[in-house]
């Protein structure tokens, strides 16, 4: 049964995932930090499962069929969750498990809602593997949508790949490990720059590697509790800009560019929307935020207002400022950046600008069609056709997204929390941002919420992260085995 | 020219427009108030424009092209916005014309959002006059969307009259004039019913003649301060809620249930889904009202929970109570049901019951498609198998109605105003229902808002009750022209 093969699969990952915590460990002992032990405890418990799995379950060797592929993808990512949380718990961090998982799927779905009033306080072992696991979970995500997703005909990404064959069973394996290994070396590439730019910008080296793994997975953890705010420099701010935009293109034309290929990426439609979203929606902040005196200086507004945008358009969550103070227009735009989201096969979230891009042309489209009944006219992106069944799945994966923010907005509501709040904290963690409006702003944190709430918003966090139709499979798929079983007997 | 047609058959239209401003009037004058004069002034130029207008353009002969229909429908409701506005500017009741814009397209959209802190003050003449705006829009909307709509292709309806033949053009206005009269019958018999189940429950003629208008239109303009609470009625509270749930189904249901089509009634998917949804919302948030200790008795909490969720998913607008104060889950679900709307066919706006339906299946075989790529597998209601056009037409309805709200509530928030009043005031308007949250709450008013948000407002008003494409295509039909009489030359 594929069962058996996707918890062998799960009990290797787990050693592995193991063996990567041994780097915060190495942190903690470096600096003589109190979370030492923490970290020892999690790497025997999560390693022991590890062997458990892998020795109780044996692998298969029938090939991977598509539903196996999404309920394998949401076991990792569960698993990840949950074992990464136990350092944060043994370490006493947090006043309970599921505030643990919540800072732990936060931080691997790159969301980077925190549950933790203060960070300062923190050991540095806990600070280290909050942002590393945004950059392994960034890491997760492009290999995810670029290299795997696209094989099981989900999502818009296929589209920009046109050298991907068809996913065929036993090419499967090889292709993603192949393209992995580029897109990894070009993540890697990316974020040792981001280190240096960020220690020029005068971060010290723990800082530096911190808030680059934070940024490249368009996480949003920081290490310290004003956010960026607190580094007060404009240079920081502008550094950060540039980096949370790079981290929020498709990774694809990053592979492109050092092929060479420049036209490629340049003519890219995703990002020449994605740049002038962040263009006009920044010019319009800093208008409103200059006119209504918010800041003294043009300058200023400026700087936070592309700072906000870049951060809420990647998902990244960072804050140079409490835009939740901001005027109603700026913090009602900024939530739309949250809901459109980066570019597919990046590590940004939302529903992204290229699915935004073909709603927008679908919508024109059947307008077209009201007037013309008879004419024929296929939905384009620059010069490629849209398939009909991708604007299919396209359509209901933004109907659902939606959906799912609503409902989450609903339950979180009937815990007592205020619409405002409960609506915008959906939006944050379905979206991977971090922070919403109100009780749940920039400078807030949700560890307030009721246990309820945090399931909830861990949910969402997962749905988003996964893509919805991943991760809803995965959930789904137990019952239908389930009825599968009973229908056989 | 079919403009001239158009503006020929809108002068014709703005002659009996003057001629039903004399049943004001007489109102009026029958109850010797001090607005006699303002309609008076307003039916003497409201019959000039007419006049002028029939003369000027003569009404060609060819027949009605499908963007002439659009265009004309549009034409006809602005008209009827601004003529209707009048009596309100003479009568000095408002501070601007806007103003009286604004009250009366809530009247003809059946919103029944007003801009008057009191109206116990009013005389008669204007109170009857924006119940009689309710009750008329309502008329046009049902011939609209059952009897015109769907013979231009656009929209759910179509599906649910299995009679209707295809649009030809020699048979478009018969047929039209034909259901039309039927509908209307349907329409006064539940109207004349109303205005008895009123009177029994205690009411004074004057009293129930307008809360009939305003109930049966799903408008919500009542004749007191506090709506419906003013009464403190439980008899009256349940016999109005019975009445907005009867007026938020097809009427086409109707028409088979005079027929002796009882089967057609009562099998109907949309009625069944559409009082299911009302009797789940009024329970969940009986439960929250009872258990938050909202209201101390279960029967208070029944009665004003399905008072709310029938005023709000019929998007009368009438309150019971002040739901602003409310929790929070009740609010948000409340907010839900105005989203989601009544039934197509009825006086209600909203998105529309059998539209969320359709979406809601349509996610669900995406996700069907997602594991069986090869299989195809059609969209059905009861055993109607829904088109995959139309299914395009109905996505690229609900993404522009959400977009509609979104750019709605950025531009009022724009203005100044917080952002959960901007946001389910657009909700409020684009839904036809009336009161949104916060300082447009249930108790509030439109008044102190900005001429801007108020325009702002007013198209999404008219949008929302035109079910969008057709409003748009109005809008867009002087740049078209024009740009193909700059072609042709």
């Amino acid at each position: 049964m594929m069962v058996n093969t996707n918890l062998n699969i799960c009990g290797k990952f787990l050693l592995i995932f193991s063996g990567i915590m041994a780097i915060p460990l190495a942190i903690s002992l470096a600096f003589r930090q109190p979370d030492s032990m923490a970290f020892v405890t999690s790497i025997l418990i999560t390693a022991l499962a590890g062997i458990c799995l892998s020795m109780f379950f044996k692998a298969g060797n029938s090939g991977l069929r598509i539903r196996d592929g999404f309920v394998l993808v949401g076991l990792l990512w569960v698993a990840a969750g949950i074992f990464g949380a136990l350092p944060f718990y043994f370490s006493k961090s947090v006043p309970s498990f599921v505030d643990a998982v919540f800072e732990t799927v936060s931080g691997f779905t790159t969301t980077g809602a925190t549950v933790f009033a203060s960070v300062e306080d923190k050991p540095m072992g806990m600070l280290f593997w909050r942002s590393l696991s945004h950059w392994l979970g960034g890491m997760g995500i492009i290999v995810l949508s670029v290299a795997f997703l696209p094989r099981l005909g989900a999502g818009a990404m296929q589209l920009f790949r046109a050298e991907v064959p068809g996913p065929t069973a036993e090419r499967l394996i090889p292709r993603i490990k192949e393209t992995a290994k580029v897109l990894w070396i070009i993540y890697a590439a990316l974020t040792i720059t981001a280190i240096f730019a960020l220690l020029l910008a005068g971060m010290n080296l723990f800082e530096a590697v911190n808030h680059a793994f934070s940024t490249m997975g368009t996480g949003g953890f920081s290490t310290r509790n004003l956010s960026v705010a607190s580094f007060a420099s404009p240079l920081t701010d502008w550094v950060i800009i540039f980096l949370m935009l790079a981290a929020g293109i498709n990774f694809t034309l990053y592979y492109y560019l050092f092929n060479g290929r420049w036209s490629l990426f340049y003519k890219d439609r995703e990002l020449r929307y994605y740049l002038a979203t962040v263009a006009v929606a920044g010019a319009v902040i800093t208008a409103n935020l200059f006119f209504t005196g918010t800041y003294a200086s043009l300058r200023e507004s400026i700087r936070h207002s592309y700072f906000q945008v870049s951060s809420l358009i990647t998902t990244t969550g960072y804050s140079s400022a409490d835009f939740n103070l901001w005027p109603p227009l700026s913090r009602g735009i900024l939530m739309l950046m949250e809901f459109i989201g980066g570019s597919a096969g990046s590590t940004a979230g939302g529903i992204k600008v290229i699915r935004v891009l073909i709603v927008l042309k679908f919508i024109r489209r059947e307008f077209y069609r009201l007037l013309h009944p008879k004419i024929v006219r296929p939905v384009r992106v620059g010069n490629k056709v849209i398939p009909e069944e991708m604007l299919s799945n396209i359509a209901a994966f933004v109907f659902l997204y939606i959906l799912i923010f609503v409902v989450a907005g609903l339950l979180v509501s009937a815990m007592g929390v205020d619409i405002l709040s409960a609506f915008t904290g959906a939006a944050a963690t379905l979206g991977n941002t971090g922070p919403g409006l109100n009780k749940l702003g920039p400078l807030s944190n949700f560890g307030f919420l009721p246990a309820g709430a945090k399931l909830v918003y861990i949910l969402c966090m997962l749905l988003g992260r996964l893509e919805i139709f991943t991760f809803i499979l995965f959930l789904v798929s137990p019952f239908t085995s389930l009825a599968q079983i009973l229908k056989a007997k």
